[in-house]
């Protein structure tokens, strides 16, 4: 079978083709179990170089995502499941709306009807977001059942995109699950456009020996979850039986909350010797506004009953970036 | 300043185009009243015959929704109001899901750029529905806070544009309200594709004498609105305040509940000696399955703190339809 992973030379894409390729195999529009013989990355933009880690199976498509032919002739298989990935982030979606809209929402319609084109009722797993949630009326603690009232225009196409899954399986066009992720960290490389960049940054810049400035007050909390159990969620979720998702196929991730301080003093303990950069408190009202606006703590019920992992400590989450980026170099 | 209803030959938006005509006055852009001078009604398709009840202000104009230079033709003002109606209808979606995308979802879209464009931040009140809620997870009654998991694409459509709304008015790119409308009664006419058209057939189709085949069971529960409170209710949400709606634009409009059996004996409490047209039970699974998925009660807690009217029993509501409809021929 064929796997399509958009956005799909981003950091998570990349992660997810790795462990999609050591797998070998998922499970088919039939239902069973199926050898994947070829990995498209899709992305807006070619990868700076050549990617490690990934093998004959994988190709890079460069292209628009709101191009309908261009999706179209990725989705090109009966057999096969589409990662959708590719999406404008949050702080990008607030300097530019239309981006966006065309991008986020008319992208992500072309991903679905070009599944649904296929006839063969594809997996397609969308990678919502917590961001889903927000505005005055949010609980402390956001549930499966929390009503979505978000305050980012990326926020508002990641709900609609929720909607348009969970429309599209219960017509039988496609077998969607949405996966709404807390903020993923240790982001390797350079800082992005997402509100939420920082909650890497303030890990990797000293760690890399560099200066980190902080946007955000350190007591500042935040549901957070590894990269790695990022990916593996996201292969369980592909993997769970289209019952157990029942008629709302968005789940909340499973997260862990941690104030910016507690990452810095996990930072420390597992620094050790290593020489850190500084952290400069440098609060950026835009970056705080956005992060204001988003819940502090998920609860994850439903994912944790498909058996999702989750990151019990801020250690761990800091040691697997070391292992991945700085000692495997 | 000018009106444009879209959807707006229909029975909801004449009715809704009279009213305003009456009040002669619409709070505008500015946020002070302002003499209302044109009133576009839009729809897809032509009246069948003159519109009676309107005046030299109305233009009736037809077209297709989903074509953005003819909705950016209609709204070409900066003091201008909007009231969005136009729409496939639940059972109409059901049938057509590329159709229901394309006028709700496209056509929205359309709708809001217009908006958008005139760069006056215009009032736009958008219907939408409590077919929004949904789902194996729904409670038994929704409130304004209750989680969205529509089962039609109709309300899937309807959640997203109040998405849309939201993040519209959050940008202040226009100043937008949802209308979240339970069944309208008692609609005159002809029986159209709404899953619900047989909560108003049931009152209507007896009083003409004619024969009601009622396609659900006589105990059937659903949540109504006289279409007097309905228009009336447009109106308020209308003139209310944007600091009193805040960051959710979305709210449910009061309702009550009735069973069918007792819209039935409330016709014939109303009737008195007119002669009825026969009731006969012949449940349409299809129906059956979309009328299922809907809520039975709604809790309307922000309509009504907003001083929207509700109707306390199903009488009045079949007194007001005799008066407007029969009466007055």
């Amino acid at each position: 079978m064929k796997v399509v992973i958009t956005g799909g030379t981003g950091f998570i894409g990349r992660m997810l083709a790795k462990r999609i390729l050591e797998l070998g195999q998922l499970t088919g529009p039939s239902g069973a179990p199926e050898d994947i013989d070829e990995v498209v990355l899709f992305d807006a933009v070619a990868p700076p170089g050549p990617i490690g880690g990934l093998d004959a199976r994988v190709r890079v498509v460069t292209g628009d995502i709101a191009d309908r032919d261009l999706v179209f002739g990725l989705i090109d298989r009966d057999d096969v499941s589409v990662f959708h990935l590719a999406s404008v982030v949050s702080g990008g979606g607030e300097l530019d709306f239309d981006l966006a809209i065309r991008v986020n929402l008319t992208g992500g319609l072309n991903v679905l009807e070009a599944a649904r084109a296929r006839g063969s009722t594809p997996r397609v797993v969308f990678a919502s977001s917590v961001a889903v949630f927000g505005g005055a009326a949010m609980p402390k603690r956001v549930g499966d059942a929390t009503k979505q009232t978000p305050q980012t225009t990326y926020g508002a196409t990641k709900a609609i995109g929720e909607l348009l899954i969970n429309d599209y399986s219960r017509k039988g066009f496609l077998d969607g699950r949405s996966a709404r992720l807390p903020t993923v960290i240790v982001r390797p490389g350079k800082p992005n456009l997402a509100a939420s960049s920082f909650a890497s940054g303030v890990i990797r810049e000293p760690l890399n020996g560099e200066t980190c400035n902080l946007p955000v007050k350190p007591e500042t909390a935040m549901p957070v979850l590894g990269y790695r159990n990022i990916v593996e969620g996201f292969v369980r979720l592909h993997e769970a039986s289209p019952e157990a998702l029942g008629d709302d196929r968005a789940i909340n991730f499973p997260s862990v909350t941690f104030t910016v301080a507690e990452m810095i003093e996990g930072l420390r303990r597992v620094a050790g010797n290593r020489h850190l950069g500084e952290i400069v408190v440098e609060p950026d009202p835009r970056i705080e506004a956005i992060v204001a606006t988003w819940p502090s703590e998920t609860d994850a019920a439903r994912a944790l009953a498909l058996g999702l992992p989750v990151d019990q400590a801020i250690d761990p989450i800091i040691e697997a970036y070391i292992e991945d980026f700085l000692d495997a170099i």
